[in-house]
């Protein structure tokens, strides 16, 4: 059997039953983690633009959109939702592939549960075979694909959201065929697009476009039925290299959202452990920001190719600075979005310390390492050495700093008390008779 | 400057007092035969079923569809438009790159004729933009990026779309190179397809997604801005091989559609000499069928690997007989879409005649050419030889053979007088004060 017919065979034959409880609760964590971000994300420029052009396009408006008062067609909705999820770029990533995994799947199946009642089963199960198609086919296309630039959360995220949603209307093996090749065929996003309003826009034309091929295929609309293995199939035309075993070993034993990640601070990954550091001597040293004479940092060399920008303009910018994460953390104890805006990069303290940074590439410190040392102006030292960093898949974050991080993001757009029942909801959602329900708990009241 | 750059200030900056007649006549000429296309190809299996699955959410109807009483919102017409114009596979094609290139454009600028007033000029400068951007950057590509299996109508297409309704509604540069990068993130579209409905789908994404980028663009979202030349962009991510400067040369000059040609048969292009051949034979010397002893055939040898279909079953596979074909010349002096269905592959004299040819491969014959002898019952001869197949760029159908294409394939879905109406307006389409006019000739009464 060809790889496309066993991946689609497993998607449709699936039952709940067959998932552990290790897994439904990744997938809760997951959705929480994304539901955060589009919370959070939702009022940003790139949001607001696209419904002003979009929005006269879209049909009868059943689907709510997530935490926005606008309703839209679910098509629309799904796009809508994908640039609020990924605009923060605050995502969960596996890091085997780079790819965000939840942003495609949720979106699409959000847009949907608002118009039509699903209930959470359902929805997690669903969610978890987008998970399943989207990470083995990018897996089977990683690094040349991903190398080649391609934006892999686009498009191996176009095969999740036709998974997902074909999983959910119930498409048969054949309708599961069809709806892989007609994902195969609209499967795009590059790389040059980082930077620019079409990044996040990515995560939301591979949720429609998936959601779409699942109706296209429920309806009868054919495809080619060898759309991943095929000499001109999705893996030979858009990667030079590639392994199509990684689409059909393991399934339904080894879950692919057992390798799910989820970042804990908004700014490039290579600076995370420098943030632990200097969080972790905030809580155990509180040294004032006034009494810091310097702070010396070691870390891998990359990181200052990566992330030396020392005289900020612009916050977007600090997410790139080692200074300036390394300052935050020792002087607020903590690196949320606030601490990477416009207002944080002028805060006298934060410059302060900014300006006492020192950082030194050293080669026998991993990516993930961080060494910080800060002395004070009364000649005392304190330092930290971060071994793995925060969030990576050996150290995950918990449950409740899955929480905080939705918190503050969440709180930037809703009233506490209102993103605390939204949380509850997330964590129950296997519970609910109908999803929609937590869609309308983010709505703007 | 760039190449996106370059291709973005003439697109915006074009006059259409800098057209050349010749130019705008062709455009007139493409238009027709596309339309043709679509009225014919309006109501196949493909297009209902997109419509039903699609439909539903769909926004408010404002644009009238090619030849059918549903109405949509303007994009998601194009995208129907665009299946029922290339369902036939009877398209216009640049051979030099093998795009068939006015589905992507005719298609979603219908949709927006259909919802806004446009007057004939804007809409032919606005086709002739379309047509250099999605004729030009395929050039860059071309062939290694069809080679590797890309559907390059589909790819090269979104960025026609996008710059010709980015035309009509008046991008700036900057707007049109963001519409340029849209359109290049989206660019999707496999060979793998090809059989399948998800083929005609392609020209209908790549006239929606282009015309949603140049909406977007329109309206502010930002894309990145070298997505035709970086590094990352559109060539270097989508072609082994790819030569820039072929977006740029001669532009405002070379003009694309002067390398447009249409085929005068809806069947495998290396049948179509034998096929004037036998029409010839036909007109000047009408043997009956009856009459026949023999027909040998002589064509390059690429001609019996590609079309060597002898036992048919359906009118499809006739599409790739040599004998066949032949065989319908003669009979019938016509190869229209009857004669390549599942009626004429049963019709007693074709079957004869069909059974009488015989196909020698000759390396000293090329595949624009055909050598056919027919040898009647008394012992008499007559003999063709064909240099060149009609269609071809040295030998375009002439405005009259293209309007008996029209009319055969719109007859099976409209009135006859209703389709000269249709075939008028199209030639007069620079006179129209507004091109909905043409769009709702079409309409079934």
């Amino acid at each position: 059997m060809s790889e496309t017919r066993v991946l689609a065979s497993y998607l449709v034959s699936s039952r709940i039953e067959d998932i552990p409880s290790d897994v439904r609760h990744e997938a809760r964590r997951s959705v929480l983690n994304w539901m955060g971000c589009a919370v959070g994300g939702s009022r940003e420029p790139a949001v607001d633009t696209a419904l002003r052009a979009l929005a006269p396009y879209s049909g009868k408006p059943t689907a709510a959109l997530i935490a926005r008062s606008e309703r839209l067609d679910p098509l629309h909705a799904s796009l809508i939702n994908g640039i609020s999820g990924h605009v923060y770029e605050y995502d969960d990533t596996t890091p085997k592939n780079y790819i965000h995994p939840t942003p495609p799947l949720a979106s699409a199946l959000f847009a949907y549960a608002a118009a039509s009642r699903v209930s959470g089963v359902d929805f997690v199960h669903a969610f978890l075979m987008g998970f399943e198609a989207e990470e083995r086919i990018g897996d089977a296309v990683y690094p040349a694909h991903y190398e080649a630039g391609w934006h892999i959360t686009a498009t191996a995220g176009v095969f999740g959201a036709a998974a997902a949603i074909g999983k959910l209307i119930g498409l048969s093996i054949q309708e599961m065929i069809w709806a892989i090749g007609l994902a195969s065929t609209q499967a795009s996003g590059l790389r040059e697009m980082f930077g620019s309003m079409a990044k996040s826009f990515h995560a939301g034309m591979a949720a429609r476009n998936g959601y779409a091929s699942a109706v296209l295929a429920k309806t009868g609309f054919t495809a080619g039925e060898h759309a991943l293995e095929s000499p001109r199939g999705f893996a030979a035309v858009q990667a030079s290299k590639y392994d199509l075993s990684k689409i059909t070993t393991g399934l339904g034993v080894d879950f692919q959202i057992r390798y799910n990640t989820y970042k804990p601070y908004p700014c490039g990954i290579v600076v995370q452990p420098t943030i632990d550091g200097a969080i972790q001597i905030h809580r155990e040293h509180h040294p004032h920001a006034e009494t810091i004479r310097a702070v010396r940092v070691r870390v891998n060399p990359l990181v200052l190719d990566l992330c030396n920008k020392r005289n900020l303009t612009r916050g977007l910018e600090s997410k790139y600075s080692i200074y300036h994460s390394a300052a935050v953390g020792l002087v607020r104890g903590k690196a949320g979005l606030r601490e990477f805006s416009d207002e944080a990069i002028r805060d006298p303290l934060i410059k302060r310390v900014h300006e006492c940074v020192i950082a030194t590439g050293d080669a026998s410190i991993t990516e993930d390492q961080s060494h910080i040392e800060v002395e004070l102006l009364n000649g005392q030292k304190v330092s930290c050495f971060v071994e793995q960093s925060l969030g990576n898949i050996h150290k995950p974050l918990s449950d409740n700093q899955l929480e905080e991080k939705f918190r503050d993001q969440a709180v930037l757009n809703l009233p506490a008390t209102q993103v605390d029942d939204i949380i509850q909801l997330c964590w129950r959602i296997d519970e609910l008779d109908d999803v929609g329900e937590l869609v309308r708990a983010t709505l703007p009241k």
